[in-house]
């Protein structure tokens, strides 16, 4: 599957990391090397590769979009890093190897979390300002905070949090995907597309689209972490189960949960038909989300 | 000494925390009450009344840096959730309750830090951005996201966990205080005269006077943690010995951290000299800070 993956877009992506991984003077070498232990593991960069599908799309140079599209990126394992702590889901295996807390402690797997999430807001404030005018840019900064916010990302954590081992409803865990990984996954859609200069129409075809890759992105997850291999997967698998989380395949079932997904995944791409765009690559992603084995 | 603390100002902030602390469902009831319960909890207010004073010291009505000085006050509120945690200060008593984990657990304590913080910025993008044009919005935005990353608040507070029970020298003690609390302590003073529309002579005054302010606001801190009790100052004292943390009082004994501070409240009232401005009640602020008992 990963012919249909943007890799030069992957790649763009962690050359840019580099170069914007704040540089720390020998005092912080701890938390600045536990930073680095989970932002340059193997992720997909799916986030910020979809920041800069959706800058392309409407036709710009997707590196009008790259700082956002790492400072996600810098969000998005942050969040990673704060939710596999032992007190929440415990988990000891991210991306192939031990997670932060397990490597680092959880006091400085804590802070590393807090660091990269305010690191996200300095690298917009900074580089992102350098090439986007100040409009622009409270836009997008005002998507990236809304989305990890309470009624975000944060809600959509603590919603699962609470849920688990009960018996809720098919509204409160669609609640939970379309906020713990939909609203991160929207807004790199929408700040790709805002930091590219969409009109209207393609903004709203474009946070249409994300909103259904984002759930299938979850349900195959969710697929995953009952039919993957840690190996595979770099993750612990079974982690849904023993957390008692309400997931799709736990609902429903594997079977009915992968027509599901088939389904959002094709959502994705009629909402792509409502503007005028170039809109391949972004076809490209819902298929490697729907197909991925890891 | 609480005539000379600006109690009108207090009030505003209190009021408008009420007005500005985000709205949630029902779904969201516990995290919502977690962060209600640190955030409403007897503080001072004292970082957000330095953002209204140094607007006020410029000649601007305060109310236009409001917004702000909550944010500021949300972030410092989530700082103490995180810092609280059994695994980083191990504290079980502030603002004279029980801390946010032992009320709610360590999970939802984490995630209600995670969410004042990202609404903090929410909070600005929204409510400021009502008030102020974009360019001084996006350079507030900008103090606010430095003074908290790792080059801030985090890098202070990691150096300081990373130094507890190891016998480090004065340059680590003062960059711990000029970080862990300095540096938002100083963005705060920073924020309300650029909101103010402070000129450059103002800002730099305004910031060397916070700079001396925050150091003389941690040396009294630790002295307290020292000479205070539970029940006066709302929080455990002896935490520092417990923690085996580096303080001004640990290393250079009470009377000569005393002293010191003595003479920083006086160059922080120096440092209003160097520019035209209106000045009585900033020095009546660092006063406060020199005489207050909790």
């Amino acid at each position: 599957m990963s012919t249909l993956y943007s890799e030069d877009l992957k790649e763009l992506v962690n050359d840019a990391l580099h170069v914007y991984f704040p540089k720390s003077s020998q005092r912080l070498k701890t938390i600045n090397d536990a930073m680095s232990y989970s932002l340059f593991s193997s992720g997909k960069r799916f986030r910020p590769v979809l920041v800069l599908l959706a800058a392309e799309a409407v036709g710009a140079d997707p590196k009008v979009a790259l700082p956002v599209a790492c400072a996600i990126e810098f969000i998005h394992t942050y969040s990673l890093i704060h939710d596999d702590l032992p007190t929440i889901d415990d988990d000891t295996l991210r991306r192939g190897s031990a997670t932060c807390h397990v490597k680092f402690g959880e006091n400085i797997a804590i802070m590393a979390g807090d660091a990269l999430f305010a690191e996200a807001f300095v690298l917009i404030l900074t580089e992102q300002a350098k090439l986007t005018d100040t409009q622009r840019l409270v836009r997008t900064l005002r998507e990236v905070a809304v989305a990890t916010g309470i009624d975000g990302m944060v809600g959509g954590q603590v919603v699962d949090i609470m849920s688990a081992g009960h018996d809720v409803d098919q509204s409160t865990l669609e609640y939970i995907h379309n906020h713990k990984t939909g609203s991160l996954i929207v807004a790199s859609a929408r700040c790709g597309a805002i930091l590219g200069g969409a009109d209207e129409a393609q903004l709203e075809a474009i946070t249409s689209y994300a909103g259904h890759l984002g759930l299938t992105f979850q349900i195959i997850d969710d697929i995953l972490d009952i039919v993957g291999t840690d190996s595979t997967l770099g993750k612990n698998v079974g982690s849904d189960i023993n957390n008692q989380k309400i997931t799709f395949p736990g609902r429903l079932g594997v079977n009915r949960s992968k027509e599901i997904a088939e389904s959002t995944a094709k959502l994705a791409e009629e909402a792509l038909g409502g503007a005028e765009m170039y809109r391949d690559r972004l076809n490209d992603m819902s298929n490697f989300v729907l197909g991925r084995k890891s």
